[in-house]
């Protein structure tokens, strides 16, 4: 039995640094020693600085661990955990890498910068050596490595398989999210409750971009994009956790139904073969009724890390229509990067 | 000041029955005189057979009515809206046509006969004559006219003075439909709270094949559907009223987005032109702002008859990408008949 | 035709501050004239000082605007309708009395003076003369009038009638409270989709002084309370707009269903003999329905300004149990102190 | 390691009857080994037979499982746990404890019966031999015994304590109530979104009569019901899972708010001391926050068998208020059947 690796959360205190902790409780591989926040929350124990807001309480260790300043990376473990807001992020993640940190970030901040992967292991777990030619890492041995937008994360766990055998050319994506991606306390109750928003500021632009850096592939020392065009509306709507999406998709090869589904249910990827402790078994799993996915049943699947995808039925104008669902707070964002560091941890990078 | 036409309605104690008499109660034209419903219903007073829903209060006059069985003419005024599901629909209102009744109908029983109007007074109101070669009005000057799904009705009108200027091609749609949709009492609490519903039987067929018949044009005695290709992915959300539609579309000849908002802004039709008592002056409203519309701020523009238009900015894969919402109730069911009744009186069928 | 009675707003851009606006437009007597808020919104138009969130449109005269700090009485109208927060309202309000301005405040901060009227035109219009003890109104005319918290406005309105026929001795209440009573943004979503928080900051203490208050008599330069006591349960619920609470209540004469029903039914008082222009014909509205009242669907009774009181039933440990429901941002707030300043304007005290 | 005793659910594919099977699955005393329901179920798969509605997947062995109808014992279990409507109860329960089956019911039917008895394992376990007075028993070894109403058993749980220490004497409760609650289909989506419904048929009543039998005593062959007066208020809210009541109580004896907290922490009954699986370590646990319980944040505690109590303060009419919240399909309804079953087990009444 070997001793769990120590780990820092920077943005300890939010929606996403919430999650971290309570899916890094009982973690096999990992063990939140150190917790960071806003200057505000500094000096105060996280019971007090965090009003925890999850439904599974709050660790007696962590209610009493102090929340350092988020802007000094000193005395920080060397693997972090990252969910600040994105100009936070900017500004702060860098002088962690910088330090010689491994900076595993859910943040938008760096996610398109040229040398930073950005990594939904079953997807382009082949990306990570992207760090390798950040100045950070050659100077300091530090490096960052992010995953993506919540949103984007289900649309392409579906995708994936898909874009592997048939080659996906143009997507169409029409979300309704849940309001917590936007954070505590995000979006007030009266703009939610009993209304949609059709409105949430750069989402479309994250998942397109990101959508076709995730499916590109890393050519020598940079990622060269996914060819395919993608078109997203983005819509928030009075659900509290699980992103959903209507897709059509055009394919550059013919594909049945049969073997779209099958393409979804046989895909295994590094982190089932490697067996990483959040990894889910099946990471996109296609349920047949004619009404799922749904938030409320199907969001918990595989612990919050699969992709359940349903009503497969071809379109008039590409060439299949279906829904995909996933959890945004844990698989579309603190399991997001618990699994990437994982995947660090498998191969190497957090020695 | 002339006397007003007695009107009677089918099916007028679910909820699209209720919406008839809220928006007649002071009616210029029409006078309810006459309800029908199951024969559960029937023989008790109206306050007793229906359980009111609605938040303006019940219409005295209307609550001591007698309810009659739908499934007789006898005894009905000769002017009929209905509002009955699709099975009793398809059996019932023929016998009113046949008995020479004018079946203004809610129902999609009918809508997708070949001799049948299926009518948005702005959008297609000289399909009427259409109705002159049912054989119910050769033989008893009965008919039927048919107004579309709460779903199409939106996208239609927002698809409308686009498709006149610039010819819609390709459409992609996306609803995000109210629970009201479904009647009463329709969605299980369970199923919609907190949740999203991917699926409403048969809605998406009903959106793509009604569309084009709407859109199409009347040619001698038939109508031509329009050559649009459009494909629908319809969801139910927790919200009351009001049905949201993400939408791309591809345009056969180009449009600047100023082309296309002044084509929504100047849109008046028949209804406008006749003041058709419950057209709305502009039946598409576009609001610039970033987030709109949103059903609880605009569902009621217009008196519930105008849909509104935002978000327009450029589609990476069609040409253009925007939101339409539009009352599901109002201007997606008991207020389109109305409408419809409107201008067949403006028109002379009702003499 | 007399001209309109110019009036500002104090607070103008909040939610209640936008219900005063949507309320006093076509008002018949008052006239908005001039607009503050706090120095953020200070010298903007009000369209961009405010993000308008009511479903009725942004009335065009306002929009355009110019908004003024309120921290400064200079160019104000005389008279001010005031939605601060309480804290704002205690250093403010005072201020603008002091300068010869009469305060209509539905803010918290001045209720509780002893010197301050806490009126609800219907129960203890006759509380007015007690603003002429104000020091402010002896050095310059002006006065401050407040009206009481959205919670207490509905149960009393309720209680009125029964304490001035049979004495009310003991209250029993639990609400289940509105989001919008909170302001804007106000309640997290995160905190309320699918959940009640059993908890509001002060408002249990507001509602048992305030009640005592408002029933209580004026004698001579004081009010002396009631002798009731009152004991709240304050809880919020996934509700837009309407305060429901459920009531038991022990009388001090005996009462039948029948006569408490009466005493709420014949309930007309001042501002229904004066016509004012807000009051309800029917103040309070009992249903006799056995599930009623519901906030969607009574709380627009009266143009929001009636209460609807349902389920008389015994009290197996006082006398009668009840449910009372009102609307919290028009009863509760903006049309509370509109109706207090059509009061005071029929008095005599505006002139 | 002895095998498990099979059991059967009445009425199995009901809300209700799907938390039994989730709750059993895995359960180390009890084994599903047949399913009923109502005859249009009967014969089909249970996968077919019912919606399964929960956020766990159907055990795969349950899915194949054929459901039998309710309404013949023949080739049923000894064991059966029972969640019928209370129609249907009063008339198939007696036929089943008639033909010596040990019927552990979570209907409403039989609960007031004189000798049957409504037991929660921790506040009246020893109520249990009151079944020995059964006819049924007599004749055929059978019997039945029912746990309470889901809005009695929370608040019960709560006043036990104290009612042992200090003698509960008065009790107001108004209760917020989720949905689940009235099954499924059960409550519209359009009478509860964005609403309250402030009336659940026979409700008030259930929690008043059988909080007194719950906290009576068994006195030779009859239960002396507890001297205690309550009134109840019955609410419905928008919320999924989870009974929230606002409190007040008066006490024979008095106590301080210590001495009250410590009679829930310290509450400890029979089913902690026999370690039955099901029952929580802590059956009322409280919580010190301000804004506490909340149905999001509390209702799993102890597995959704424990009720949590916060807002503990002084009452101005009685001596203390405070909230409750329990889970009302699990400690409500399914769990708490179980933990009888459980009760029954260990004291050798299955055997």
């Amino acid at each position: 039995m070997t001793a769990r690796i120590p780990v820092g959360i920077l943005g300890a205190t939010g929606t996403v640094g919430q999650r971290f902790i309570q899916l890094l409780e009982d973690h096999p591989w990992f063990e939140v020693a150190w917790l960071a926040a806003s200057d505000r929350s500094a000096g105060k124990p996280y019971a007090e600085a965090a009003k925890w807001r999850l439904n599974t309480p709050l660790p007696k260790r962590i209610a009493s661990m102090m929340v350092f300043a988020a802007s000094s990376p000193e005395g920080a473990p060397k693997v972090i955990f990252a969910a600040l807001d994105s100009a936070a992020a900017k500004e702060i993640e860098p002088k962690f890498a910088a330090a010689g940190h491994a900076v595993i970030s859910n943040s938008s901040g760096l996610r398109m910068m040229e040398d930073v992967p950005l990594v939904i292991p079953e997807v382009n777990g082949d990306h990570l050596p992207l760090l390798k030619t950040q100045k950070w890492f050659k100077e300091s041995g530090g490096f960052a490595v992010t995953n993506p937008n919540c949103s984007a994360i289900g649309l392409v766990l579906a995708l994936s398989p898909l874009h592997r055998r048939f080659e996906v050319q143009k997507v169409f994506v029409s979300t309704m999210q849940a309001v917590s991606g936007a954070g505590y306390p995000g979006v007030p109750a009266l703009d939610i409750l009993g209304n949609v928003v059709p409105y949430i500021a750069s989402e479309e632009q994250k998942m397109e971009e990101e959508s076709r850096k995730l499916l590109g592939s890393l050519n020598g020392k940079a990622i060269v994009p996914a060819d395919i065009t993608l078109s997203a509306h983005c819509n928030r709507v009075a659900v509290e956790d699980g992103h959903m999406e209507s897709v059509s998709i055009k394919l550059n090869k013919p594909a049945t139904a049969d073997e779209i589904i099958n393409a979804w249910s046989e895909f295994r990827c590094l982190p089932q073969k490697l067996k990483l402790p959040s990894a889910p078994e099946h990471p996109v799993i296609y349920d047949p009724a004619p009404d799922r996915p749904q938030p409320r049943l199907d969001i918990n699947r595989g612990r919050g890390m699969a992709a359940t995808v349903g009503r497969l039925r071809p379109c008039n104008l590409f060439d299949w229509r279906f829904t995909v669902l996933s959890h945004n707070t844990i698989r579309g964002a603190a399991g997001a990067a618990i699994l990437n560091g994982e995947l660090l941890k498998a191969q190497g990078y957090l020695n």
